[in-house]
């Protein structure tokens, strides 16, 4: 058992348990059925995370039924749990049958219920403790959201091997692109010590089924580039102990230019012998401290950061060589390939930077480590409210592959705004990329199911922070909790993940339940249609990125522009006659793209320039259809907001005032969005709206 | 004399000396005059002030002249130069006429040259100790600019009686909307030790005339709001010693809720007797340190920042208490006029941020303390490029009033562009308001020729910091010592101060003498041509107002609007069918304000929503004088860059590489606003430039 004590944040609001509130079961036949049920639990299995898991067996228990069941290492009644590994018990191996046993992955668990003699029988086990342990926090998430004993029989593998989570959390506290307070791991160039609530953040965590932590930020600044030195390791090892304790390995994002400014070398050449040398002295050094640590995360040669091109080395130089330092220690590297020319000119249209991470990689493929992973973003972009698919994905076939999510609402109304991102998310995973023919998805990839490469998974930039609720609009816990799920499991459907975490954080109350679906599940699709419309994405205030100003990025260097003049918008990105962008995909999907009659309208403008009065599907106008979505998505705020009323009494009061006061604030603020985009698109066509309704 | 010893600043650069360089005099025969001339100085005279004065003639003529004159009581021969007061000295006054003595204010000084026996006689003389020191600095200012002994003789009294300098220093060492590097005076909330540095600045201000400086930003913060306690005030005292031996009054820049954030009050409310009584025991305070304090400077009501407001009172009220609690030590009460709604909703065309002023502040003259002084921008908006004059100047008649003007580049290039501001502030000062009929322009309204109120004068924010050339750009120094100048005497042409400046800085050379000239004349206009047209002002990055962004403030809180939609831009502010600002000028102004065609074309677009079709007197539209100005800009930074090249070894080196690679980065930029503004145009209307150039 970790030596930290579990216990509640000061804060003490229901809102700090988020997902693990473990409240009482109102249906009352279910809970004297479970009471009955679990009234004795044996545990065959003794480790760190075994004990975590029990300990989180009693405290959900205690919640969920007001009981305290009798542990023991053998049932004494008839009915009871047992919980154990096939690893750690040769009791649980032989309660399994052999198909059982061979259906468990490594983190794969098994919960089966029988009954015999009148009494049920329930069984949790895992092939290890990992597993167990998920099939602990299942076994009480099946409960709290009112599951029969019956229905709870199930075998579980996750889906994708790396489930990580990146904290953008600077060393001094800050968190960039953080809008939930402060770090909850650094404050004033130190460690903070407030593991309690790193613990619950562990539970939570591994509650829903991530098993990988980033906790710096991938820009390393002067302070973090001393994580790995004796300044900062042995409080890192801290750290990784309570992440250890729930199955969660931790990496840190690393300073490519470590040798230069730590290491008192004059270069930082991936192919300089000295370089290669320190890197793998480091590793050794790390290892020493922290013997199961996960690895190191990498932004280079982007926005300013050092990299391989500074020496005229490649990417696949610059990853290797770390690789190689990790390799003997069974360390991964994780490379991102945000990479692109952020000193553009904005005259110069031949310039594409959503070209750029296919550019600069896809000729790298199949020359990185086999302990290398590309980290790739969903869309060429930077998380726009809406972008297509990263058209590496599905390209790359001989290289380990992460793709990137962003949890953090940076684009997204910066939880301020309530933004369900999870319908977005299936969206991107369920995309067909035809990488190896018709059915390739997203998510085939990246699972290995398709190129079987050697690892994969998920990465997201979290949106957690040090307020009470975790991530400021409580709301945007669904993002959080729905990101992990989807990472275990990702044919689980937007609804589906909204409805688990309603009843796990709200009530089974299935009024409530369904109004709070409904809100969640149209959130973003009201938030896209008050913004950014059709695709073409950044048309926000610089550098903060709140709020709207359509030409905020229109002649900067960045390469984000709408090229909006008086008689249409959109970028071409065609290879007949624009950028060349859309020829980067598979033929079936680049076809699409190419054609302005196919390709999907709400991408429209992210790949042709088209004029106003082009008439879309729906018999409107582009600009009919602008001014249509602007004044639709304020409505839909305004339902947002009437559903939510509706629901005072029903949940807990504080949660009620919270919510209702984010939603005032999105409401007058897609007002803002509204009127300015409406503004811009009338005084530049002079075109009024065809309804009349008041535009400034 | 200061205790402070006068010292080179240790970067040594001849840019650091900045008007004080004193170089030896190229032109031998005066050389030769003066060194016979000066051979012996008498002083009849005992005062710190003017034994800085003393100091500096030492310094002065060994620079110019190469040698150190004999310094005594009495001339022993024919030749030499008599330096004393009036007050302080009989024989002084003997030789001085009535007509001449009568001449003479407090700060006034008499410079006499007479030949006798074919022998040189020079006498510096003021009636008291500051007029002397002005004396003298203009005396070696006269000999550096090649004056002949002949020409020397004159009797100089400042024009105007206060002749203020701003800092918008922060106590942490920032410099808000500072170009130049950090505060000179503080440093990690701490007052700096670098008295050498301050010394030298004070003698810089004090050789152009300046005689009161608010050392620290109108914006108090916590710290700053403790500089008139026990933390802070025996450093303030330290840095009063050095301005008080240059003439220059110290102010500070104080927090109207000083009651409540160090007093423990529960309020500011300036009509409480506790407040009353607490400013007044501060007063006693703050005067038995600092004798000789100068006031305090108050910015309220603005911005965030507290004030009188809050409780239901008038700004009068406000100021009032402050200089109650002063008068009885002579201090008086600086009260900013920058009050306005800045939280407005861009929608409602009704508000309009011109009108804050005059509408806050006119219906208050009069019904200030005599010792209060209300601080006008000439603008009524906030320093642009081009404004017209604030309409508050002109009608108050009661009230005491310093006119505020902005050296430090914000919106004029941030000391990275070239921009000469003295021509505009000429126009502002030659403007007539007709405030008492026809002729009264704004300079004999601050100089209280027209009103005469107790007191009046300028006032500026500067350009200062401790970049080793003091302003960033080392031509920025022209605005600085221009600024100062004008102050002294605003009868001086911008040509005047241009050659002093360039003759004290660089050269006496004729031919480079005319060639600065050149460029300094042309850059006002030539960075209005290339930024933002006819008046209309605010099209910069938000925040730090640094570059072209057409719509950075369009949508904004800040009441800051160009209104350009696709037929035509600008803000309709006549009474007839606008905001009714024009209305606040006196009739002979409103009249032209208010006519299209009588408006002044430089301010078109204040005043007038004008159709991009509209023919301007040139014949040209509104939106080819848009794109011709445009070009023409960057034309004349051209021209500027290589009038600067062809000065190649005839300024030192570095001066010239430092200037030249500004004028490289302004050339850069300029393409960057002209680009960026003709853009927006030519998408805004689809009519191209005339004459084919490109536009993007």
């Amino acid at each position: 058992m970790s030596n930290v004590k579990v216990a509640n944040h000061k804060t003490g609001t229901s809102m700090y348990k988020a997902w693990l509130k473990y409240y009482r079961l109102e249906n009352k036949e279910l809970l004297t059925l479970y009471k009955q049920l679990l009234r004795e639990v044996a545990v065959a299995e003794d480790s760190v995370i075994t004990a975590n898991a029990v300990n989180e067996l009693k405290t959900g228990l205690y919640g969920l039924l007001g009981i305290k069941p009798v542990f023991s290492s053998e049932l004494t009644g008839e009915a009871g749990l047992v919980i154990g590994t096939i690893e750690g018990s040769k009791e649980i191996s032989g309660l399994l049958s052999a198909d059982e046993k061979d259906s468990l992955g490594e983190e794969g668990f098994i919960i089966r219920f029988k009954t015999e003699n009148n009494a049920g029988r329930l069984l949790v086990a895992g092939k290890t403790n990992k597993g167990l342990m998920y099939g602990v926090f299942n076994l009480l998430r099946l409960i709290q959201t009112e599951t029969a004993p019956q229905a709870l029989s199930r075998i579980e593998n996750p889906v994708n091997q790396l489930r990580t989570i990146n904290h953008w959390d600077n060393i001094d506290g800050s968190v960039e692109r953080g809008y939930a307070g402060r770090s909850i791991f650094f404050k004033n160039n130190k460690i903070t010590g407030n593991l309690s609530r790193i613990n619950d953040y562990a539970r939570m965590l591994a509650a829903a089924g991530i098993n990988t932590i980033a906790i710096n930020n991938v820009n390393v600044h002067e302070f973090e580039t001393l994580l790995i030195t004796d300044k900062y390791i042995k409080d890192v090892a801290k750290l990784n102990e309570i992440f250890r304790g729930y199955g969660i390995k931790l990496f840190l994002s690393i300073n490519f230019a470590s040798t230069l400014e730590i290491g008192n070398l004059e270069t930082a050449d991936p192919l300089d012998g000295n370089v290669r040398q320190w890197w793998k002295d480091k590793a050794d050094y790390i290892y020493s401290h922290i013997p199961d640590f996960g690895g190191f995360l990498v932004k280079a040669d982007s926005e300013g950061r050092p990299g391989p091109f500074t020496y005229g080395r490649t990417h696949a130089d610059g990853a290797n060589m770390l690789a190689e330092a990790l390799k003997p220690h069974g360390g991964l590297v994780i490379w991102r390939c945000f990479v692109y020319n952020c000193q553009q000119d904005w005259r110069d249209r031949t310039i594409d930077r959503a070209r750029a991470a296919y550019d600069h990689f896809m000729p790298l493929d199949g020359k990185f480590q086999d302990n290398v992973l590309l980290q790739i973003k969903n869309g060429p972009m930077d998380f726009q409210v809406r972008e297509p698919v990263s058209p590496l994905i599905g390209s790359l076939k001989k290289t380990n592959q992460l793709l990137e999510l962003q949890i953090t609402q940076e684009y997204t109304g910066q939880q301020r705004h309530l933004c369900y991102l999870v319908p977005m998310w299936k969206e991107i995973l369920d995309f067909d990329t035809y990488g190896n023919g018709k059915g390739t998805t997203v998510k085939k990839i990246i699972s290995r199911d398709t190129f079987k490469n050697n690892y994969g998974g998920f990465a997201a930039v979290t949106n957690i922070g040090d307020d009470a609720n975790w991530t400021g609009h409580q709301m945007a816990q669904a993002n959080t909790y729905g990101y992990a799920r989807l990472a275990w499991n990702p044919d689980l459907s937007s609804e589906e993940i909204a409805e688990e975490w309603i009843r796990r954080t709200y009530t089974n109350d299935s009024k409530v339940v369904d109004i709070i679906k409904g809100m969640l599940l149209g959130s973003w699709k009201a938030y896209e249609n008050y913004t950014s419309p059709l695709g073409i994405g950044w048309m926000v205030n610089p550098n903060h990125h709140y709020g709207p100003n359509v030409d905020g990025y229109e002649y900067d260097k960045w390469g984000t522009y709408h090229r909006a003049d008086h008689k249409g918008i959109g970028v071409d990105r065609t290879v007949k006659s624009g950028t060349g962008y859309a020829g980067q995909y598979h033929k079936e999907v680049a076809e699409v793209y190419e054609s302005l009659e196919k390709c999907p309208e709400e991408l429209l403008l992210f790949f042709h320039y088209v004029p106003y009065a082009y008439r879309l599907k729906s018999g409107e106008t582009l600009l009919q259809y602008i001014y249509n979505t602007h004044f639709r998505g304020v409505e839909q705020v305004e339902e947002l907001k009437q559903n939510w009323l509706g629901l005072k009494g029903k949940v807990e009061e504080d949660v009620f005032l919270h919510v209702l006061e984010r939603l005032e604030g999105q409401l007058s603020h897609s007002k803002e969005w509204r009127d300015i985009i409406n503004t811009y698109f009338l005084r530049k066509t002079g075109i009024p709206d065809e309804l009349g309704r008041k535009i400034y």
